[in-house]
């Protein structure tokens, strides 16, 4: 299929966009037009063929999906909401289901609350690379949730359970975390100190909460909750691609143990302190760096 | 260099954009906040190896400027002002100069008034793709200018000269026509009736606008402004990359031979007729489509 012939397809079936809520002029233009108010969240995200996904296994609705989620994954940890998207796609040469895949993508799009309004397409040598942009609003009471706000004090919680979304494909079928993140800020409003969403484990991650804040996070392996099958706290500190959050509060917390508009576990599994690095208590009591457990694309 | 590594260069570079203008909290959290006014336009291009640059002759500096370059002409094309940028990089694996290409992205995208605010970094196995999210404001008194703007009566002008970009390098090397898309808003307000970037060859590319408008474009052979070494029209109107506008105004134009502010010269082309369709009259009175000259990635 030409370039040309792919985008008016695309450009058909988001033709109800234009004129609706934000959208002053969808796809097809140069440009979309929209009309944004307050705080404005922007996140990308890229998906790459052999690294984000196994070509060989992942259907065309596991990609596209995979490829808006963890985008949304980004707004979710900011406790925003979607509300609009670009995506591209590099597409290896010979390819055929580039229609299939864009409606999948514009499909998860609207799913999760943000149609796409532009997007691109071209050819490549070598493995597909999608890119997804989403625009969202920052949650308008709370504001944006930083990483930078844990403090001395606080506890830190995740939603649900941790490890093992490689080996169990949970990395494309993971649920991004929009609707927790927004009660998080509707019911603790400010005593929502900090938030993040897990892409390259917890250790890493509680990390990076740490070092944007400058305290000094402390897990405790004994409280990570884990997946079926998941080995031990190792994995769950470790494994990439959760897509749960993790966040800080206050102590003492009131936070319940499942999240009341989902019904997702809210875990504490930690606290903040002071001075810097993330380290976890090991059930022989010993005190460990976690923030080097987590992987990192090397390049 | 771990991608975390380069993500604390890029967010370093950045440090100084958090607080400033529009952008509430920049690199380095899950997103960007940023704060915008009036019409936003939305525009994300791609760069892919071997398809849009030589990577055997193109510079670091070259990929850099032409991957924000053409997200930034999507926005002149509107007449709209780049205002920030989000960009990402899937990088052949083994690729050591990621710094230096994100640096150069960085200082193309402030030098057109779009500091990167965010993005993204991957390896792949094939050849370099990148992508670059642009946000602009629309022209405030002029809002944005449409390809769907033109009327019979019209008279159609393009900017500079076309044809050979490929040949001559200017593919790489092309100024984004910013400052005269404003200037024509400015100086012709609700008469710039529409507007498009020539990226596909004028003939595909004014198509689109006879297609978005419900109209037909004329274009005259023999007007048609020629680069040196562009054997004729015929490749000034198929020849791909110019990245000069296209824009139709109502007869008698009033509008200059060059733009004031750039010296960049503005060429009445053809006109806008009712009916549909591109057509070109060539040298010998006969009119051709023209619509199907130009290219198209086909995938």
């Amino acid at each position: 299929m030409r370039e040309s012939e792919l985008l008016r397809l695309i450009r058909e079936r988001s033709a109800d966009l234009s004129g609706s809520g934000p959208v002053v002029v969808g796809p097809g233009d140069d440009c979309a037009v929209v009309s944004l108010r307050g705080e404005t969240l922007l996140t990308v995200d890229q998906l790459v063929g052999g690294r984000h996904y196994d070509p060989r296994t992942a259907s065309i609705d596991d990609i596209a999906r995979k490829a808006i989620a963890r985008s949304v994954s980004d707004i979710a940890a900011m406790a925003g909401e979607p509300s609009m998207a670009l995506a591209t796609g590099a597409l290896p040469e010979g390819f055929t289901d580039g229609d299939a895949l864009f409606e999948r993508m514009a499909h998860w799009a609207r799913h999760w609350g943000c149609p796409l309004v532009g997007g691109d397409i071209a050819v490549t040598d070598g493995p597909m690379v999608l890119t997804v942009t989403v625009l969202g609003q920052a949650h308008a009471a709370r504001g944006p949730v930083l990483r930078s706000g844990a403090r001395a004090g606080d506890t830190v919680f995740v939603t649900d359970a941790l490890g093992g979304a490689l080996e169990s494909g949970r990395h494309l079928s993971f649920e991004p975390r929009v609707r927790e993140a927004r009660w998080l800020a509707d019911a603790l409003g400010a005593e929502l100190h900090a938030m993040i969403d897990l892409s390259d484990g917890l250790g890493r991650d509680a990390g990076r909460v740490a070092e944007a804040s400058g305290v000094r996070i402390e897990l405790d392996a004994s409280a990570l909750p884990l997946h079926e099958g998941v080995p031990g706290w190792r994995e769950a500190l470790s494994d990439g691609e959760d897509y749960e959050l993790c966040f800080a509060v206050p102590s003492p917390t009131g936070v319940p143990p499942v999240c009341p508009v989902s019904g997702v576990a809210l875990t504490p599994v930690g606290r903040v302190v002071g001075g810097a690095g993330c380290v976890v208590r090991i059930p022989n009591g010993e005190l460990i760096d976690a923030s080097d457990l987590g992987w990192d694309h090397g390049a």
